[in-house]
């Protein structure tokens, strides 16, 4: 990694253009987000999304709507619209509510949006590279106590450079294993329905040439029991106060199955994904998406054209959940751009309260 | 149900005929199995799946190979390759290992071996009606304990009539307690990489009207946590003798968190499904199946067309595993022909020891 890979900025003329991560594995694309209800578009169907860069495009966000907004108050309800995007995912209230507290007392919107959403995002990057070198350290400890040779960790959905703003979370440790020279491998949880694992994950692992090996998430299980997995780490949405975890469903079952096994489990965020607004994980509230993410798949045909399929009988009816909570008895620790620290409820508060 | 739904027959020209349940769910085909050669990559290559199902057809494969060879010694080389046609579940081998033993001082080898066959065949579905009724006892005791309107099952994979001669065996007891007038509703999961629960268990709910709802193999565990499922059942391909359960993959995470949220854990099976020449679980040999199945997907298009599609990029590497290992200690029950037994080395030997 070497800091040339972005999933957004500001373009030759200062618009939001993200890569389109519905298009990837199969096609890159960029997009360009030119008012505030293409931002919420975007978020929503998730041509962004990782809870990191739904943040940051929500702050980038803000800054758009101020071209459409002649004073604050007008302001405010736009940004409401971002807020209210997607539920789950904390870091995106937290952009815009940091965003709207900066420019309160604004005289040049558009002007200060763009420097505290550059500022943000700059500052998102340095949590990221925070992250990594502390999660590097554990990667490098578990290298000696097991003395492998490779250590195989094990991620659910993604949570690199195009979830979060530089190297990322959950990945951002495996980047800086892999520069100070530790041979790791990564088990790609494919991520069902959405995919982020088989598709982006294993994408963007790729790009930057890290071992790998794609898995249904059915797998995980089965690896874990058979020493086949030294390590979990996975990103996060939001941590409640006590330190349970909302994360893409199906980080529950891989926790239950690395505390079943004695491997740790490690979470990976910025301080910002933590919530002391809720006391417990069970207080979160979990995204209903459409049945249809469940139902059809895009893929690429035998003729290279990507296309998307029907995968169940025509008039299934499925339910999709986005996210679960991992309790926090199952949490080794979670990694943060503060070091490490235990999910534990007063721990959390002594390091991190604001 | 009414006995009408089978998956494997012989017609009228005494020919082996199975569904095609690689079409499933989106076309209704069979296919005839002419020769041993066309039974083996039937097995291979999933047209015919479940353990049930792939004893069954051993069973008729067995008939099929008399009509090849001109002596028991023959015969017993074309067993071997049916035999050795996939590794994990164990009603295959012991179906083979049957049929030769009750052929073995044949006159008629072609004659012995279709009464053979029938004969095990109809000792199968009586097994099912018996694991139906066993199963649905317990559905109605958990009705009358949490005294629940709906009683809602979680299943994995499929083990339906599309799996086990009759109704099944995870599914059989749920047909059952539906006649019963228990209202039931399962959550299916759609049990990747092969998708058996979002394409077979789906479309044999709908053909026999038991409600049902998709979900990706990584919902089960936030369902269970949010009090959704009131108890899980899973068919089996190989049950050791101290109750270890090889079913598929991803079973295991889900009895973990079965276990965790207190939530009742049946496995059902015939009796032929005990194997007691495998101690414990970690002996049972686990499939590894083409990367393929985990990279592609079959669909059906905008247009209505049957097509395989990529799922993830093009030169990514995936692993395969067909099975996991759930220890017997989370377990609740294994429900059989017999009886439901516990997962208990004692208990089994003392009851099925053959």
């Amino acid at each position: 990694m070497n800091g040339n890979y972005k999933v957004l900025w500001l373009n030759k003329n200062d618009e939001l253009e993200v890569i389109d991560q519905q298009k990837l594995p199969f096609e890159y694309e960029t997009k360009v987000l030119k008012t505030t209800d293409e931002v919420v578009v975007a978020i929503k169907d998730m041509t962004v999304r990782g809870a990191g860069v739904i943040g940051s495009v929500a702050a980038f966000g803000v800054f758009v709507a101020c071209g459409e907004v002649e004073s604050y108050d007008e302001l405010k309800q736009k940004a409401k619209l971002i807020r209210d995007s997607r539920p789950t995912a904390v870091n995106l209230m937290w952009a815009v509510d940091k965003m709207m507290e900066l420019l309160k007392d604004s005289k040049n919107l558009k002007a200060d949006a763009k420097a505290h959403a550059i500022k943000l995002n700059d500052d998102e990057a340095k949590e990221s590279q925070k992250i990594a070198s502390c999660g590097a350290d554990i990667i490098e400890n578990i290298l000696k106590q097991t003395g492998k040779k490779t250590i195989n960790i094990l991620t659910h959905c993604n949570a690199g450079w195009l979830a979060v703003i530089d190297e990322g979370t959950a990945l951002a440790p495996i980047y800086e294993a892999k520069k100070r020279g530790i041979d790791v491998h990564v088990w790609v949880d494919e991520t069902r329905p959405r995919n982020q694992g088989a598709s982006l994950t294993a994408w963007e692992l790729t790009q930057s040439e890290v071992k790998h090996t794609i898995i249904a998430d059915n797998t995980g299980g089965h690896l874990m029991q058979n020493g086949m997995v030294d390590m979990v780490i996975v990103g996060a949405d939001r941590v409640s106060a006590n330190g349970d975890v909302a994360n893409k469903i199906g980080t529950y079952l891989k926790a239950l199955s690395a505390k079943d096994n004695n491997i740790p489990f490690y979470v990976a965020i910025p301080a910002s994904t933590f919530d002391f607004n809720i006391k417990e994980g069970k207080d979160i509230p979990i995204e209903l998406r459409s049945e249809d993410e469940v139902k059809h798949i895009k893929g690429v045909d035998e003729d290279g054209k990507v296309r998307e399929v029907l995968i169940t009988p025509k008039n299934a009816h499925a339910i999709n959940y986005g996210f679960d909570v991992t309790p926090a008895r199952l949490v080794t620790g979670i990694i943060t751009n503060k070091g490490v620290c235990e999910a534990d409820f007063e721990k959390i508060k002594e390091r991190f309260r604001r």
